[in-house]
């Protein structure tokens, strides 16, 4: 598909106020770098905003920059596909606190260094909001769709509850409504490995060069366990052998499993900064729609989150999912419907673990497209 | 309970003969440090070997000499007690390739240096060898039973299918006859963490006096969330703070569950050497029953690797544990039902995940006591 047929644009904003944030402060000239795909019709009515995940990106079809492999969700939009480009005019940026473009840890402050740790620790709703200025610019009053999987679902959900005039729509896929403790758990686990790296150097590692790669592959390691299921791995590597029929009696990645983990640590280190993994998963630990929006905290009362709200709701799980499982869906949709809200909930069946959003469901697909009308 | 009710003895013995290994080595003057609770009787017919898990030691009973904290199963051990020491002589051994007295990486070579990464690598079967070792020297034909958890039950699967004739009953708790690819991932970000810190330096790190601590506080911590349930954390910890009312905006534990874990990875360093933690999970990663003793692969022949044996075995799962889920026992128990071996097979009820073997868990006191007659 070239880039002309889907209209695929890559740019930044630098947003005309500063930004408020939820931890009090405000941050000055923040970028906003985007892509977008499709053509926005003269009502302003046909947007799409995809929110991406925790190490994904805008490039959500064009071929990363720095990877050079396909957008993250390039097989779903497109002419005529899933989300159908020929319709909608789909929006995606890279959040608050990311390394891609839009103001993170690496951004220069206004001393001209880096901020590193000066950078403010920041949440799911100010990544919405840096989001939410982006379409005051565009001069978007209202989205179609709020779509997002994972941390995009986190974000679909604060933009739906905090901004309900903002979209008719919104679509959470494999997602949740606050970190549980589980789920801050392993995130602290890849901040300990980050912060334990000498390279870290307290953040301050930009001008060396050198980051503090060896914590961050840990970090990724780590994670990227629990974005497969238990089933999935057994199913992709067993106990299979990596290039040899013996084990070595060695530290050699002697199991394929082994090798197939150190190669996602150390090829997510090309792509992505440690301090911006640690903002952000910061961030995914912080969220808890509840509280951010109703003040209280638990279940009870995250119906009053979505009180303002008339949009339509869609929320997908998939079977095997451990990290956000069913129950984190089926918790939102509770009180989605406590609230009044049009809501549809499903439970995908797929072997993939959290990353099916990623991946190849049909299943998914139908939902999608049905949802999007 | 006074170690004189007890009989409460912790010894070392050098093992009279170099000790083969699984990967083809041998070891000479491999020591054995072991703790014994009760009396053997004249028969040598009352013996219970308790096999202990990866981070666990000989101290079953007996206060751990760097912590001072009780003996991690002093609760079930001693006279009228589940285990009963009035009836049975209890035997604990220090693993191979651990750091409490047990020859393992620490360990001084023959050239007077710490072996470090020149330690061989060993197998849970290599661990059980050296003691039956201990077994022979102590003069025990055959076991009253052989008794573990998680490491400890595949020790004791090794041992009731290699040596058949040296047990009359096998309890293994929690446990799995080979380690899933999952398992083996997360053992893999341990071993990563702990070589990525430079004070690791290629293991030779004893001269300095200064280890990876902080490698191995992050191997502790990604382990120790896959010990308890998603929702013991939760009953546990949810998402409450750490001594504050509020979110600092910061990277402090500002999460009780982050302050915990913090903790346990911490205090971890103070007791266990990392170079022990590569080898132990190794050894475990390689643990797959079914090929060490039948040289096959996969359940179809686990059977085979129990034809030899006439030992009653019983299996005991948690419901919540999700790092040897009851699906592992029952492969077990299902290899031990074609083998023609008198098997009973449990699924408890409790809360804590994998870690329910060490804890308080009423209905699995009673399994054991009822098992052991």
């Amino acid at each position: 598909m070239a880039a002309a047929d889907l209209n695929l644009v890559n740019q930044t904003l630098v947003l005309p106020a500063p930004l408020p944030l939820d931890g009090g402060q405000s941050l000055a000239q923040v970028a906003v770098a985007y892509e977008t795909v499709g053509t926005l019709n003269a009502g302003k009515s046909n947007a799409i905003l995809v929110f991406h995940a925790l190490t994904m990106d805008q490039h959500m079809v064009s071929a990363h920059p720095k990877t050079g492999k396909p957008g993250w969700w390039a097989k779903s939009i497109g002419p005529g596909n899933v989300i159908d480009t020929n319709r909608f005019f789909v929006i995606c940026a890279n959040v608050l606190g990311g390394c891609m473009g839009s103001t993170g840890p690496e951004s220069l402050a206004a001393d001209g260094k880096p901020y590193a740790m000066r950078f403010p620790v920041i949440t799911i709703r100010d990544m919405v909001r840096a989001q939410v200025a982006l379409l005051d610019a565009l001069g978007i009053e209202q989205l179609h769709a709020a779509v997002g999987g994972s941390m995009g679902g986190m974000q679909a959900l604060s933009f739906a509850a905090n901004w309900p005039q903002r979209t008719r729509a919104a679509l959470v896929i494999a997602s949740t409504a606050r970190h549980s403790a589980q789920n801050i758990a392993f995130h602290e686990v890849g901040r300990q490995a980050i912060m334990a790296d000498p390279k870290w150097q307290g953040g301050d590692y930009y001008a060396s060069g050198k980051g503090p790669d060896n914590g961050l592959a840990v970090a990724r390691m780590a994670a990227h366990i629990t974005y497969l299921s238990e089933e999935g791995m057994h199913e992709k590597f067993g106990r299979k052998l990596q290039d040899r029929d013996v084990k070595t009696f060695g530290f050699d990645a002697d199991f394929q499993v082994e090798s197939y983990l150190r190669h996602q640590g150390l090829s997510f280190t090309d792509r992505f900064d440690a301090n911006s993994y640690l903002y952000i998963t910061r961030a995914m630990d912080y969220f808890d729609l509840a509280e951010e929006v109703a003040g209280g905290e638990g279940g009870g009362k995250l119906a009053q989150a979505f009180a303002g709200s008339s949009a339509r709701f869609c929320l997908v799980s998939f079977d095997t999912d451990w990290l956000y499982p069913t129950a984190e869906s089926r918790t939102i949709a509770h009180a989605l419907n406590a609230s009044g809200a049009a809501v549809s909930f499903v439970e995908l069946s797929a072997p993939f673990g959290h990353d099916s959003f990623l991946l190849d469901v049909p299943a998914l697909d139908r939902v999608i497209a049905g949802f999007l009308g």
